[in-house]
């Protein structure tokens, strides 16, 4: 039986779940059909603790997403879903392979929805698509809602922030930490966690980032925490999932969380702009002969691009603006 | 003494390191310094072979573009100039220690010019600052320019694409050249090599590469080589630039360069168009009450981003039209 939009965004409410994984592939789409869902179940949204977690690969992201999620289950009756994203597909089969291992672990637990995201063909890219996962997911009742990023690229990064809070991973000895500290990776996140805590050099790293984070001024009355875990055998995993529920009891009494999601919406729209911008272009260059004749004069350095993306601009939307408030 | 724009644009053109080095930096930082050099020297620019180098971490890719500057540079009095680019270097040191190692090698011949590129706030991520750099290489005289991409995301893949020779580098038993294979990357390729040909099975990846290449079918007249090296020790380098030099004549002959260069200007200018929507989006959040009260509105799920997007779009480009277009 074939799944409707219509039907989809109303069984989705009520937690079925074949509705959800339709409508996660809808927003990964995007598209009308996606912009439809979203309008229909934003009411519905905003709700999850939205949970970013970032880091190297091979640090063992998935490891501790998925010790994560059995002491998020054990602890409470929450439901987790888990956007595992990564936006450098081409490259990496990464995701694949760690959403059906952990598949098989959490397959039982109809509390928990796991799903991949890579890049479908969604013009504005993961990042875009990732939002509005987010929101199906709350639609259909996640409390929590877990951001891993497999990559470690600026669109990773973009997405790992779009989190309520933001856990970087480590790992001893990687030379990582020195790296991160340097390049001010180190202040978005909001949680540190050195896994593979086993290893030599895991309490010097966790130093390291203490001695840091205690130099860049801490404006924000927070002060992040710095877990050592061992996730492959559970260890600290539980002072981790505390540390996180006492950052988003901080956002809340402190009134951070508003502001926060406020910087996220923008974000947000710039990207929805800037998207929206680059497909009225690319309409405008398959109809638009004018719009073509200045590509031409573009190759043929006539003009140059920055002039030219100027003149674009006012062309491709002067026609979009409504007829009463412009005369040609 | 510091330099002017002005006279970094005059003197630029006439080979001028330091007036070279000064420009990329102004194109890197991106807004108005950079849009008028590049509108300055648009007329000087287009004239260079662009070779793009990418692959996976660890395949050597350093290396072989190491090699390949010291072969073009000894079969030809050819100016080349190489741009490092890594977008996600917030978590690799990559790029910054590759310069500096091949800065040594290379310090002494002044017609080869290297520099690497990262981030550095221009809002238009570093794929626009990319196409700005190899123009300010161009106006210097720069007959090649190879564009080495250091990471493995969309994109870096994007900025490969920009060159004319696309040059994917492998290496033999990774499982990459498996993974690249179904996920449809091969496409971007012009050329392969296996590099590290001296591990156990580099026959077989580049076997692999030639069988999956005569499956996808070739409509363009171009049979993609794929070449085995080990840059470590130059081997295979010669036949890699001879081929690089095949697909240029192939190119020009088939008359596909400058349908080649269409295609880029297009998305070079939906990525243009898309970064002066964002900026504009930004200067009214920051300025416009109206947007402001918009922002507030999504924030509190009384209005969804979707269509607060296209809202928001109207408002921002009403302003920007000249006013003999529009009435208010």
């Amino acid at each position: 039986m074939k799944l409707t939009l219509e039907g989809i965004s109303k069984d989705i409410l009520t937690g079925d779940r074949r509705s959800l994984a339709r409508a996660l592939s809808v927003v990964e789409d995007g598209g009308p059909a996606a912009a439809w869902l979203v309008r229909k179940l934003y009411g519905h949204s905003g709700t999850a603790h939205l949970i970013g977690v970032t880091g190297s690969p091979g640090v063992g992201k998935s490891t501790l997403v998925d010790a994560l999620i059995a002491e998020i289950r054990r602890t409470g009756d929450l439901k987790v879903g888990v956007l595992a994203v990564d936006p450098s597909s081409p490259f990496t089969g990464g995701a694949i392979l760690g959403d059906r291992i952990r598949m098989q672990t959490h397959t039982l637990d109809k509390k928990v929805f796991i799903r991949s995201m890579a890049n479908r063909g969604h013009s504005g890219g993961t990042a875009l698509a990732t939002y509005d996962a987010v929101r199906m997911l709350e639609a259909s009742g996640y409390d929590i809602v877990i951001i891993e990023t497999v990559g470690v690229g600026q669109s990773e990064l973009a997405i790992a922030k779009t989190a309520d809070t933001t856990v970087l991973v480590l790992m001893p000895g990687s030379g990582d930490d020195v790296q991160a500290i340097k390049s001010g990776i180190m202040e978005i996140g909001d949680l540190f966690v050195v896994n593979k805590g086993d290893l030599p050099g895991a309490q010097k790293t966790a130093s390291e980032i203490m001695q840091s984070l205690e130099l860049s001024k801490n404006e924000s009355g927070w002060h992040a925490p710095v877990d050592i875990t061992n996730a492959e055998v559970n260890e600290g995993i539980s002072e981790v999932w505390q540390h996180i529920r006492d950052h988003r009891d901080y956002l809340e009494k402190a009134g951070r969380l508003k502001a926060r999601r406020r910087l996220k919406m923008e974000a947000e729209l710039a990207e929805l702009v800037a998207d929206i911008a680059r497909s009225n272009l690319q309409s405008s260059l398959e109809h638009s002969r004018q719009v073509q004749d200045l590509v031409t004069k573009l190759v043929d350095h006539e003009v140059d691009p920055h002039s030219a993306a100027e003149a674009v601009i006012q062309e491709i939307f002067s026609k979009t603006l409504p007829p009463d408030l412009c005369v040609k």
